[in-house]
Formats: C-alpha cells, structure tokens, sequence
C-alpha cells in the first residue's frame, strides 16, 4: 500500500518522499518516546508534545485526569506528529539545501482505554522504556491507576515523509567548488545517572543502554 | 521574568517546571533544527514539522510560495512548539517515572519577511547549519528567492517546559529494591558522508562536525 488512505494525508509537497505503507509508518512510532499533538479550543491552536507509544494498530499516550488536553482530546479530532531529524544535507547550491528526516502523521480522534486495558498498555509503555522493570518496581496502586488516563488513536489514516541519501544539486551546479554531502545524526544514550540515593545494582536494561539501544 | 505573559502561556501541570525567562527560550529555540506548527483549518487541526531558525526575538521559518501551510499561516495565528527529549527518568514506582525534556510553546501569528529581510534571513538560516557555507556556495538566483517565502513570528507569547535531574519518588518507595536513576541521551553528530560525486576537500565545519557541534 502506498496510496494516501484520506485526501487528508495524501502528502502534496514533494510528494515523492510520501510512504504510506505500514512499516514505514511502525518503525517511524516505534522509534519514538515523544510525539506532538495539534488541537484547537476556544483559545487557538495548540501543539503539545507528550510522550507515546505504539501498540498494533494504535498510538497510546497517557495524562492526569485533569488535564485539559485529555479531556479535549475525547471529545475532538486531533492530529499527531513525530519527526525524526537525521542530518543537515548540504548541497552545492543554497536552494537545494534540506534536511533528512522521517516523519509520520496520524489523523483522528482519541479513545479512552478503560480498566484492565489500561493497565496492559501502561505495562507496554514501562517494557518500551526499560524491558524488565515492570516486575522491579512498585507497581501502580488503585488510586494512581485512577488518576491516570490513558487513550489510544487507531492509525487507520496516517502518512509518513521521509528524506534520505545525499544532496540533489542541479546539473549545472555540480562543478561548483563547495563540499556537498550529508552531516548526520542521531540519538545517543549517554551514561546512566544513578540516583544519588539508590545502592542496587545495575540491571541488564541499564547496564546495557549505551550498548544496544536502537538507534 | 519568571510570569506567563498571557492566559495562554501560563502553564498549569507540573507549573514547577515552567519557565518564562528569554534566556532559557533562546537556549531552547537555539538547540532546534525543526518545530512542529499546529493550525486548524477546514478539515481539521493539522500538526506540520518544518526547519526553524531564531534571529532576534523572532522565530523563522521558510517555506514554497505554493505551499498550503504558508498560506494559512499568513493569515491565521498558530502554535509552534519545539521540544528536545533529554532522557528517561527511571523511578521506583511505576507513577512516578518521568522524561526529561526542555520545550518550548510560542502562540502567535506569522508575517511574511520581504526582501532583502529575506535574503539576510535565509543566509542567517545557513549560517546556523553552516557556519562560513553561505560565501562558497552557488548562492540563490532571483527566481530561487522569488519562488521562497520566509516568516517570522514574534517571540512575545511563549512559554517553555523544563524537567532536568533524578526522579522524585514518594518516601515510602524509597527502600523499594529497584535500580532508580536517569538514561540520558543527546543528539550526537555521525561522520560526515560526502556526496560520491564530490571531490572537493572538508571545509572547516565539516571537518569539525564530530568534534565541536553543540551538544
């Protein structure tokens, strides 16, 4: 599948970097511990990051109660975003320089996911964070499960925009005297910080985050 | 100045960590390759990731003339946020696990930059990507800048979030038998990937891509 599922996504914009397919769409989400939310209420527009993740075919995130964008989001359609930076290209012209990128965007409105549910996808998101720690820690009460709210979007219409590879320079322009190539990056764990309180040992997950993180 | 400077931006969860001050929005909006922009239109809130570069006390953007983002965003106000994931803050119980981050919310309307305001715009732009890149490159052609819109939007109406340090766990979950700490990450630059085609030497901010980047 790579056609726009809603004329909403189908990506107009250099629309040869457009992927619609679900793989893409996955590992964009799955690579993600944060994404960016776009909703209007009675004082504009809003675009607030909170942290996400993905279950089958479902964006989760979760919020107090209170929170106003919670209850907005209930009772509103919404669009969320996440974008990965991969690098600067630098191309030989000062208009054909981009950025490498990996972006995807969900359309829809969240729903609320209730009792044990909710519980089961909190878990999820404690094994994407750290996979073990849910046996480890003390687990949630009754009172802070009942604080929480948890939602989860389908991904039923989404669109990915990736950018790769190098610098596409005019013809004319490829004898011009500037280096041109591509200045990536990316995530890094750095070294763990242990609290200044805590005298357990290192679990697998922590003695191992500088070594195979997916990056 | 440690005050919302409106409604909007006072900042109501976790208001501990809110922050008002210009120099902590600098530092934020300054450490960013891209923002995400929420606005509504007719069909829907729409959250749209895109380059972004800070001059002054202005937030800029660019964008294609044809493009249906910079036409709305000239004439209706908007949401940009930009937010950086700093880490996992690792806690002993399962509700008191957190992220680090530092965003950044800026409300307001974007105007178009004319002219000449463009060109210096757009090389500043390059000058934060690239610093010394804009005298060796084939610079814009006026049909180039003519096809490119540029916009800016004021500073005035922002508010930034900032969580740094070690997790905050109730004292009674003090003695749980867990690991408790932070997994930081951060952007880390990769080796420079010259295009095949290019045989010209690393210029200096190639050269010392890995070395010296702001981290």
């Amino acid at each position: 599948m790579n056609q726009a599922s809603t004329d909403r996504t189908r990506i107009r914009r250099v629309a040869d970097n457009a992927r619609y397919d679900t793989a893409t769409l996955h590992a964009i989400l799955d690579d993600a511990y944060l994404c960016h939310i776009a909703f209007s209420d009675g004082k504009g527009a809003h675009c607030i990051p909170t942290a996400c993740w993905r279950t089958g075919e479902h964006l989760y995130i979760h919020g107090s109660n209170g929170s106003r964008m919670v209850k907005h989001l209930l009772e509103n359609a919404c669009c969320v975003t996440i974008t990965h930076l991969d690098g600067l290209v630098l191309a030989r012209s000062a208009f054909n320089h981009s950025m490498n990128y990996r972006s995807a965007m969900v359309y829809g409105r969240f729903e609320k996911v209730e009792g044990d549910a909710a519980r089961d996808a909190l878990e999820a998101f404690m094994e994407k964070l750290a996979p073990g720690r849910q046996a480890e820690i003390r687990p949630g009460s009754d009172k802070e499960y009942a604080a929480t709210t948890v939602l989860r979007v389908s991904l039923a219409e989404a669109a990915c925009k990736v950018r790769a590879g190098g610098p596409e320079d005019d013809a004319a322009d490829l004898d011009w005297p500037v280096w041109a190539g591509v200045l990536p990056w990316a995530r890094r764990p750095l070294a763990p910080q242990p609290d200044p309180g805590c005298t357990i040992a290192m679990p697998a997950y922590v003695d191992s985050w500088q070594a195979d993180i997916a990056l």
